[in-house]
């Protein structure tokens, strides 16, 4: 049986400041887990139902019940297992870097990171107030993919400033990203759902570039950030 | 004050069942209810904290309490407004059209909705176990795209036996969507999250289609529906 401290830290991980404070996270469903078991990222403590037949000590077989009071899901998983946080690498200004400011939603963190793993990006570079990657709903979308990537969060202004990568950002009003010229080294940056990138990043973009929309005039008005990145990374990767 | 049985009914179109018995669905957020206003969708039933200032009978001012009873939201927005569900129109075998084979997910089905009307693609056809497009989740993910796109739900083997346009699939192997000719007309089929497009929609597929991956090769398993759509739109408009 789990002790009420077990729990409680295991409970307090849903929210980022204690994420921050024990630099633990967690994460759910046999699969993902199993897929991060096998990375580079260092286990604390993996709680379930059924043994996973791994030689670990930080194993522990929980009941139904007793996984049902730590797990986040409504409906829980066989496991909930802890890991902790690896430190950021430092970020390698060669290839493409995705870089994105303020994205809150961790369903389009998680499809962001999914694709930068997809595309072979493996610098993903996001602004302070950005939804922190640890969030278990970030950790569920990206199916596995955040071991792969190497996430930064930095003051965003300062990082474009000391670049020298060219800079390139996703706007309604842009060059249309079909018919520009794209380098297969520099920074794309996506916005905030809402409101778009920053005023203070946008004066450190050099090319402003845009999706065109092949629909009526009045109508869609936005693309999704995540299927955005989606188009970009996919423009700036076939050619 | 509402009265038991609007509240009823309201509650009762979170469930398919009830809202295809009555023919209604519920919108939530002032901006995609004033959009969907503006569309040619019927009003049935607008309860909103503060008068929206249009003409409309059906409107009816309620407290926040009441609104908190019918909205399907945690924390409720403004208003809750319920529309007629729209006739399908008959599918227009011109142009480019997207099929989708049982996408459970209502956030990728919203955002394949939005991709559709971003992309100018008339018709949707949704396989019969694809998730309802009527659904809160799927609506609240099309940010008012629904009222653009012809959404069709059909036995998607007799829809595809019975068209005469080249069939499209997305696949894990396929032919490298950067290097295939692609015509202005065709279907293109995406599959269901965990298992792909099924065995009897495969065998009626001309051609296979794939996103080639730049990352690792034993790394990223695949592509979200939504994103894989918006990267084959992308690939298909843009020539």
């Amino acid at each position: 049986m789990l002790s009420k401290n077990q729990i409680k830290l295991i409970t307090s991980l849903k929210q980022k400041k204690y994420r921050l404070q024990h630099g633990l996270f967690v994460v759910e469903g046999v699969k993902t887990i199993k897929e991060l078991l096998q990375s580079s990222l260092n286990l604390h403590a993996l709680y379930t139902v059924e043994t996973f037949n791994i030689d670990a000590k930080e194993e522990v077989i929980v009941s139904n019940s007793d996984l049902k009071r730590i797990s986040f899901l409504k409906t829980p998983n066989k496991a909930v297992a802890i890991f902790k946080i690896p430190k950021s690498k430092v970020i390698a200004e060669s290839g493409l870097i995705i870089a994105i400011d303020d994205v809150r939603d961790p369903g389009n963190l998680g499809t962001i990171i999914r694709l930068c793993d997809w595309f072979g990006i493996n610098d993903l570079v996001c602004s302070k107030e950005t939804v922190d990657c640890y969030n278990p709903k970030v950790i569920q979308a990206t199916m596995g993919s955040i071991t792969r990537v190497n996430i930064s969060y930095v003051d965003l202004v300062e990082f474009l400033n000391n670049s020298s990568l060219t800079t390139f950002g996703a706007f309604m009003e842009g060059e249309n990203v079909y018919k520009t010229g794209l380098p297969t080294k520099g920074v794309i940056i996506l916005g905030n759902e809402a409101n778009g990138v920053s005023q203070e990043v946008e004066a450190l973009i050099n090319k402003k570039i845009s999706i065109p929309r092949f629909g009526n005039l009045q109508d869609a008005e936005s693309l999704n950030v995540a299927t955005a990145t989606a188009i970009l990374l996919s423009e700036f990767k076939r050619r």
